[in-house]
């Protein structure tokens, strides 16, 4: 199999003209022939290091790209180097690059003026927007969440998330009293108690975003947080488990029940000192701070917890939405009686937003608001990214391409158990560690030189932000081209 | 000649078999003939009241917009009401809706793919991006500042520019001490010295966003800043000028004398206290907050205040930007020695984003970064902006047009002076204040009902927001109307 591949790419390679970097792949793992992705390409093709010759590194940038050249889940560097994507511009791509679909999309006259008049959603919405919503976001909301809100990006979308739960706790509070004087006048010079000393409880290796609000949830690296003032907010130790699970099971309940325990504390702590937690933000899989993952019954405990004590259970999406793992909301997974309260988006669905149940609409028009308020090109193609995934059953196919991806993990974990540990994921989130950051940096290297683009997370993790339509292929393909990086690893 | 307009609407409106809410025009301004924006209409056309029969009123809509349908200057809704739009989507409109410039650049097969494939901006640009924000951004930089990053909205943007300036701040304190581990783990929870006691300074009365550091910032209404907790920042008076400025001039000098004084020290008392005011931000016409102006000579002097302080300057020309005032950016009629510090921007601009000196770019990657950190198909609509704007020298018009409208609205004020007061306004960025809330709101229906589309700001002001390719026939226009209205009001 691993044969047939190396052949194809050859055959490839040879029709091209160019260089390409392969050796024997040792991995056992099935080369499962390419399916039904016509516009995909057959596998990586490289032709200079990366980053090459044409891509000038400055700062932060990996390397240029050639995004006209870039399809399927392979991303075309400026050197002309094919790059089987596993990163997916920070798990951002749904369905692909150049997709056939968005291309027609574009190409149909009577959506140009979606692209170049861009209204201000709130006050002058388009046409039909209300029923364009019900076919995009609202398709695929989460039960009980019947509301959403569009937003630009996904710090705005937890600012504006924060904001909801912090009207809903004061109106709750407020009762049927009038906002007063006091309130209106105090507001303007950012006191109490028109702005109360409300917070929101976050966890230790969470990431929300990096603007202000969101800023003061962020607890992933110091990199993203150093020389900004920040607000006094309640911080939980989140849940370090164990691999494998089923080795510790006794020690990993202790664990996540040591957090539940502080999270309480810190409700009552800060109460006690006037600081009122009105809201719980959490990721279902802490990604930037290392692809951290909790149990099922921790989150339903964590959403039981917020109930109890009156706060609003926000569940941050923004990296796990939109199907990646195996549902296409990742809380989805932890069957919970009682809906979170709101629910953050953004990267694969292409636009920022949430949803949130009915009682948190706020009570009165340019509350939540902003001049833009999402933009209904970004919806436009979200719509279309929906049905196609909906068409293609991608769902489905991330929990079955994850399976793959997953068990190929635990495989090299058992073969490599000196670079590869505590292999984990749902659907194709998956990750492992490494037994640290410079092995992690130069596995990422070396990868990336055979033709696969990685991520980083944490101190020590590479994680897989594959887009939908990476199938089982894709995964054996990796594994092959992985399984030689390790053999061959100094 | 206000006649000749009136027959042309009629022609309009006989050939289109429909109804037009026009009646006798009173305003002696002359009805310019319509010159050289071949795809805008010709005048407003109405058929029902607004918001009509097929917009469903939902909280803070006005009306729902037929887009494909509205050009240039004219926003029709779904009833098929046209109307002079001089709101222009709360300011964000550059060159009028449906521009054929940016239709035929959607339909550039070569371009499709800057809008299906979204980057991760800050790692994996594409292909000749620094040339293309050349072609762009950078060709309308503010001299001074050279560096240029941009975001996806004009919140961000703030909220950016103020980790930028506190990044600064934090440098320079440091000098050439490195970070502190005290450093790195107290800002992992939220304290000093890791999350230092910094402070923007702001303006009653200003408006820079709604997430949690641009809204700490924020003073213009309660309605943004109810129940959402805020920082101890400081907050001046902005100038109170009394109209005719001509007759107040030495009133206006003490009003910002004072104002310019109690900047000073309020950075003295939160030092004081411990809380360093970082930088200073300030809108070059208050927008949200009412139109507020203050003289050129005040704000070269905060400029000065701000550099005898150590503390950036921080312009935030999200609505003021692009032209309308009659240069690009507002802030260059100052004629300013020292260039500000940092110019924020979004709206007309497309993308938001930031401008800064080049001592304020951060010392490490990844510090100011977010994953798609802007949009390159906004900078694809920004650019070929950009040309039309250079084309046809859209900022002399804005100059042009705005004296039009100016000159309109002092004869008017002059006429109706128990409806208009303290008309100002620096190119098509006019307004005038009317007696109170109410009447202001009456006389926007009114106006919408007649076929011109204008928005309120403070309390009761008027704020004329018009597309730059508003030319001096559509100021006539619209001042023809506008007479009719007053002159009939009660």
């Amino acid at each position: 199999m691993a044969s047939m591949l190396l052949s194809r790419q050859l055959s490839c390679c040879l029709q091209q003209n160019s260089r390409l970097l392969v050796f024997g792949h040792r991995y056992i793992s099935q080369a499962a022939a390419k399916i039904d992705v016509d516009f995909d390409y057959d596998g990586p093709l490289m032709k200079t290091e990366v980053p090459g010759p044409r891509s000038r590194n400055a700062e932060a940038v990996h390397f240029f790209c050639n995004y006209e050249e870039s399809r399927g889940n392979y991303l075309v560097d400026v050197d002309g180097n094919r790059m089987l994507d596993l990163y997916s511009q920070i798990s951002s791509i749904p369905i692909g690059y150049s997709h056939p679909s968005l291309i027609k999309l574009l190409q149909q006259p009577q959506n140009l003026s979606t692209f170049i008049n861009r209204p201000a959603l709130g006050i002058l919405p388009p046409e039909n927007f209300s029923e364009r919503l019900k076919e995009s976001l609202l398709s695929v909301a989460p039960k009980g969440l019947p509301q959403v809100m569009t937003m630009a990006c996904g710090s705005c979308s937890n600012e504006n998330a924060f904001k909801l739960i912090f009207m809903w706790y004061r109106n709750k509070e407020r009762g049927r009293n009038n906002v007063t004087k006091e309130e209106l006048e105090s507001c303007m010079i950012n006191q109490p108690p028109g702005c109360p000393d409300y917070a929101m409880l976050s966890f230790m290796g969470g990431f929300h975003g990096r603007t202000f609000g969101c800023l003061a949830t962020t607890h992933s690296k110091a990199i993203h947080k150093l020389d900004i003032p920040s607000l006094d907010w309640p911080i939980a130790p989140f849940p370090r488990l164990k691999y494998p699970l089923e080795d510790f099971v006794k020690e990993n309940q202790q664990e996540e029940a040591r957090c539940l325990e502080e999270v309480e504390d810190l409700i009552v702590k800060y109460r006690k000192k006037k600081k009122i937690v009105a809201g719980i933000i959490i990721e279902p899989i802490q990604s930037e701070g290392g692809d951290n993952h909790a149990s099922d019954d921790f989150f339903r405990k964590l959403r039981d917890i917020a109930r109890k004590h009156g706060c609003a259970f926000l569940v941050d999406e923004v990296q796990t939405g939109g199907g990646c793992t195996g549902k296409f909301w990742a809380h989805e997974h932890w069957g919970l009686d009682d809906p979170a309260d709101v629910v953050t988006f953004s990267k694969k669905m292409m636009t920022g937003g949430f949803f949130h149940k009915e009682e948190f609409r706020p009570n009165a028009p340019y509350r939540i608001f902003n001049t833009w308020l999402g933009d209904p090109s970004k919806n436009l193609l979200l719509a279309e990214v929906i049905r196609v995934i909906k068409r293609e059953d991608l769902i489905n196919n991330a929990a079955h391409a994850g399976k793959a991806l997953l068990t190929g993990l635990l495989d090299l974990q058992a073969r490599y158990p000196h670079l590869i540990s505590r292999v984990r994921g749902r659907g194709t989130f998956c990750s492992f560690d490494t037994p640290n950051d410079a092995t992690r940096n130069k596995l990422i290297t070396i990868a990336r030189n055979k033709g696969v683009v990685l991520g980083g997370c944490g101190d020590r993790s590479i994680r897989f932000r594959p887009t939908l339509i990476f199938k089982d292929h894709h995964a054996h393909l990796f594994l092959n081209i992985f399984s030689d990086i390790l053999a061959n690893f100094k």
